[in-house]
């Protein structure tokens, strides 16, 4: 759902209030990282020329106006936002985002920031988002303070709400995607690790935060406590955790098969890093003995390898179906997630939402 | 103030209290971290033997007690435990030390954790409390990731509480934190860096979270909230402010002229890595033409120098007086830290405050 996506009729008014959102996020952003020292503050601009997608604060915002939508509509339609698509116009949708969202929306994009800012370091990435990385500019060490700036300023404005839920949950979180991290590189260049280790990592990694920031969207968007409320921010969090796993293995074949002018990033470096993705995993459990060890040998010469090699790794992958796989499993998982929702009342955000989930495993970038 | 201090008669009660403190902070710390994941749990071991002077919740514990019994003295000893030196046993100081005082010295001392494994990051570290740090026994990586871990962990553990004061004014100093490592790092190599600017990184790298280890003390201690409340935390805060910028000038001396046998880490360290310490600066400031010219020369070869020319440097440092001028400079802070808390009625705890500020420059470890 970047600004580019087409959007159908009827769903211009939330798609308008998720942009002018989207808009208050990147004011946070900047306002929460201000610094009065000069080398800091030449710092957090590079930050800023990172954003990307904004997908994080996308869900938090929507999430939040289809949970406000859905409650509406259980409730008899006593907020005035339920049951019926298209039936509110932007500036109505815009009330549903409250300060509450924009901070929570902020949090999450800062701690992805800080993720991806020390991911480069670990990667040793030389670009990002078609830009040179902080610590290829700059150096390792700043790299590593710097993320740990932008883990700090978001756990921060967090603690600006008003209840430490908000807190809790991402601080878990925060915790939840380093033992990710932590199970990833314990495997790095395991060449026997199996689908269920393989989803455990990215479960932990990219789908942890992804599935808070739908939790907290329908959490912040009111209506009473209780079991019917818990019961839908659970929805909406199994829901981000579903469509975060997809977003990985799209990542994983957008490496593989991606277009790196598009991508913005060099291409086939979780080969030469020795991670091993969902294609890679399905490959070696069902290649002939003799496939598996002329990519098993591939694999292993990965760190050096040519772009020519490697790109025989990926031919490999086509012959075993390993790329089809992951696509499916993919897909599956976006059809999945949308199921949780299929019990909310049609509203223009759920039409949205669904449209954002199916863009997850159709992006190039 | 080590198992091995000797503690003056009157004080074996509040230092029981104390030491009984430490302990149970030791369970929280490893409660919090505990995790099912047995690579994630292997490293948790490794950062429990890093474990050191527990200077920070030392100073959370205490600063809670001595306010504690600075309130009850105020208010004409209405809690029972103000005013007399000795006044109470061991058991009755253990009721002053809350839950809330074991939670915020608990997430103090995870935050300096999480600031040691990335300085050794950072610092290229090998040796930590005589044993190998986690970077140089597995790699950059993992130290990055586990530096995180244990900053999410404090975060989240810090959400417990139920106030956000606490997690806003960690948040805040993780923020500080932060800026005076990325200013340490800016004036790398800076050879005309001066007192101010070298006052304005400590304060902030090292300062900060020592002062917010003792305000935190004293918040968590109770009494009515208002004007008083504040003005005596404030006070505590300004105490650690000097005294952590205190701590920091003895561990550039230690590095200068320590025992490395004793320190448990290598000497000479900072000066190898471009890091600029009081003592230099002001070697730098004050050495005549020619020995300047001869000092600068041996700086900017540090990094690749041999012990010689390093113990050479120190000569030319000791000859300025230089070693004595921060030696003085750091005795002199705190002091003025002490007279902070001058005005508090006498009582046993603040009695050992000020044994343990008088350590902190004492210490050969």
């Amino acid at each position: 759902m970047s600004a580019a996506v087409s959007v159908p009729a009827g769903l211009e008014g939330v798609y308008g209030a998720v942009l002018r959102a989207l808009g208050r996020v990147e004011a946070a952003f900047d306002a929460q990282l201000k610094s009065d020292l000069p080398p800091v503050q030449r710092l957090v601009r590079h930050i800023e020329a990172y954003r990307g997608k904004m997908l994080r604060p996308q869900l938090v915002c929507l999430c939040g106006i289809a949970a406000a939508c859905a409650r509406g509509a259980t409730h008899g339609g006593g907020n005035g936002h339920g049951g019926n698509v298209a039936g509110l116009d932007g500036t109505e949708y815009d009330g549903l985002v409250t300060a509450r969202h924009i901070t929570v929306a902020t949090v999450c994009e800062m701690v992805h920031m800080a993720t991806l800012v020390h991911d480069d370091v670990l990667d040793e990435a030389d670009i990002r988002r078609k830009g040179q990385t902080v610590n290829r500019l700059r150096g390792n060490e700043i790299a590593v303070i710097l993320g740990d700036y932008l883990f700090s300023s978001a756990y921060h404005l967090c603690s600006t709400l008003d209840s430490q839920a908000a807190a809790l949950l991402i601080g878990a979180c925060g915790m939840t995607l380093c033992t990710g991290e932590l199970l990833q590189l314990h495997h790095r260049e395991n060449f026997s690790i199996d689908e269920p280790t393989y989803f455990e990592i990215v479960e932990r990694k990219t789908g942890s935060l992804i599935a808070v920031s739908c939790q907290l969207g329908a959490m912040q968007s009111g209506g009473s406590a209780g079991a019917a409320a818990d019961d839908l921010a659970e929805k909406f969090r199994l829901f981000g955790l579903k469509l975060g796993v997809a977003f990985q293995i799209q990542d994983d074949l957008l490496d593989l098969t991606g277009d790196a002018a598009v991508v913005g990033k060099p291409l086939l470096r979780d080969l030469a890093l020795g991670k091993l993705t969902l294609p890679v995993i399905h490959h070696l459990a069902t290649a002939s003995a003799e496939a598996r060890g002329e990519s098993l040998a591939l694999l292993k010469a990965a760190g050096d390898a040519d772009v020519e090699s490697l790109r025989r790794l990926v031919q490999g992958l086509n012959r075993t179906g390993s790329i089809e796989h992951a696509r499916t499993r993919a897909k599956a998982l976006v059809e999945e997630a949308k199921a949780l929702l299929g019990g909310l009342p049609e509203s223009a955000p759920k039409s949205l939402l669904m449209l954002v989930a199916d863009q997850v495993v159709a992006r190039a970038v």
